[in-house]
């Protein structure tokens, strides 16, 4: 059996003290993310370690530490510098649209699958949403399954190195491995890594070992032993955690992960739910225009004010837009910040901008997921690959 | 969520006073059968009842009360006169080899597909036995399921009608149902229902959504409900509480059940578990006679108390051998329980009496497991039927 950290791990579920809560199922209040490494226990990504990394230092995402924290990225990239292949295992839980907040992880999953040349396993966990979302049916999760890979498609993976495993159509892949996998982990694990009650469905209850399938899956279709890379957003580490210390149990290895924060949402305040106005895959020009006009900001009440003594991008999801994804250049960037603090760019005017950023790249994004539609085969898991 | 009759299932499950134990994966102590009927609150099979069932009074099983209690067939045969099919679901834990114990039912359910002329789901539940038995591999279950489908074959199923699901196998036609039954059910649920503790492994927890499948794969398959008729040893009734308590939830009949006793082992004591001395599938007529001559008997320690005082066929297993399965004729049998009582019969003539029936039974049964080799495919399930 399974012995967790539970003390800590414990307290990384539920941090009401510091206002904010993180669970793969639940992001609330502003969220801490330097804390939410000291608290899972994981490591900040170095500057060192991304250099070792094929284009690490260009890359946008980690040059500004949106993806930030890490597990066993010097292991993994060890092997990899000895000349030892691995695979990127991520996902998406089918619940809804995609919105920006969403595809963030995926693009820089896509640029990962390019700097390293690898294969990647997209799970879309159907049967978790349907699991935790009381009113989704199984109908519902098939309809936004098929909706969100035309999204995942559309962000430009690799056809001939991507398979896309939907639980509940691939589950005769996954089966076996979950099994093994549960049968390590007992109820009190879960309910102290995930905050799991007596009340809690026994589906919930199962469901983490499905999370942990593939990033076995593709040691069992090599037969040998194939690290495995995890990108995703901090808020799934409790999942693979459980993943990590099961592994050696089976005699794999510990996947290794590299966490990224979550893009805040246009209409401010807390700074932790992407879905809070956010930008979906589906939203026309009119609406986006709308959403982000309305955006909250960190400027100041009028313009005289704001003229004088200048607004507050850290607190501003407008400029995270910017940050997080939409301004690829660091000098304009930059720009951007010292224009909002001294006051010379105002509110409407730096939206006016970011909608000159984000209009093009959903127009395009939009173009792809329409050509998806007619190649969703090419995606598709037929096991032993 | 699901509401249980919390104390009269946990009352079902452990019995410490009465000194014995029965849940579906555990049986030990004396097993009362009534007691049992009155704690599961099941209900006994009635004489009007089996006389409702074509061919019911003259099948041994049911005339004998080997085959006893039930929930619900009365509905089930309401719905039959009507002219409504139904189908057949009973399953094995394929975890070692198969014993006359195991047999039992299993040539009884064959009886029923004859009698009512129906369709059978047979569930080969390697997940469960993987799950709960800490020693055991998914390979020594996959073999365990290869040689058990050999004995299960071997009983004369018609393969027109009869279907072996394998739940690792074929988990693919199985796991949306379970996904739906297992939203259903919570931690608190199945923690009554089998006595779960806090160190019980998810896996575990999880599995008896996927026993319920079966259940309800018939109206899925047909689009639209079919009453199901499950025979089941008794110790099995716990799980079928939970499908039949989530059954309406989710817009099905609840399966009737038609719940067997245990054939007592034959080295005695205590009358549970078949397991204790049984006589397997692949022994030896050597291995099974002297199984049988070593056998506890009711008989007195010598000849001559037992010729002046008579034994108890009440507590002998080779009597118990006769009446469960090896003496159709109930005169002949009443002949043998009379005279075990008088002293008439020695326990050594009754033991070698008994291997003049077990021998070419079992003889018989090792030809159709040698047939069964070459018609595994007759009976794979593939969904759709």
């Amino acid at each position: 059996m399974l012995i967790v950290r539970h003390l800590s791990i414990r307290e990384g579920v539920r941090m009401e003290k510091d206002d904010f809560k993180v669970t793969p199922w639940e992001v609330t209040g502003d969220v801490d993310y330097d804390k939410l490494v000291s608290r899972f226990g994981t490591s900040y990504l170095t500057d060192d370690l991304i250099s070792r990394m094929p284009g690490g230092r260009e890359n946008m995402f980690l040059r500004r530490k949106i993806f930030y924290s890490h597990r066993d990225i010097g292991w993994l990239l060890d092997s990899y510098e000895r000349g030892n292949p691995f695979y990127l295992y991520t996902g998406r839980g089918p619940s809804s649209g995609t919105h920006l907040g969403h595809m963030l992880p995926w693009i820089f999953t896509r640029q990962l699958q390019e700097m390293f040349d690898v294969h990647l396993y997209f799970q879309m966990t159907d049967d978790e949403k349907f699991l935790f979302k009381e009113q989704l049916t199984l109908d519902d999760t098939r309809r936004a399954t098929l909706d969100n890979m035309l999204d995942i498609i559309a962000v430009g993976f690799d056809p001939a190195r991507t398979r896309i495993i939907v639980d509940t159509r691939d589950i005769s892949h996954l089966y076996n491995i979950a099994l093994r996998v549960s049968k390590k982990v007992t109820f009190s694990t879960a309910k102290a890594v995930f905050g799991f009650k007596n009340s809690t469905n026994i589906g919930s209850i199962f469901y983490t070992a499905i999370q942990s399938a593939p990033a076995f899956l593709g040691s069992d279709i090599a037969g040998t032993n194939v690290p495995c890379l995890i990108p995703c957003g901090i808020d799934q580490d409790p999942h693979f955690r459980i993943t990590r210390d099961v592994a050696p149990l089976l005699g794999y290895n510990k996947p290794a992960l590299i966490h990224g924060k979550m893009l805040p949402g246009l209409s401010g305040g807390k700074m932790s739910s992407s879905g809070n106005a956010a930008i979906y895959t589906t939203d026309s020009d009119a609406e986006i225009r709308k959403k982000v006009m309305n955006a909250f900001t960190g400027g100041r009440s009028t313009v005289e004010e704001q003229r004088r003594l200048g607004a507050d991008p850290d607190i501003c999801p407008v400029y995270h837009h910017y940050e997080f994804l939409l301004e690829p250049s660091d000098e304009a960037l930059g720009r951007i910040y010292s224009d909002c603090r001294s006051g010379a760019l105002l509110c409407g005017d730096c939206k006016k901008h970011l909608l000159s950023k984000i209009l093009p790249f959903m127009q395009k994004h939009r173009e792809n997921r329409e050509k998806a539609r007619d190649r969703l085969d090419d995606f598709v898991f037929r096991g032993g690959e």
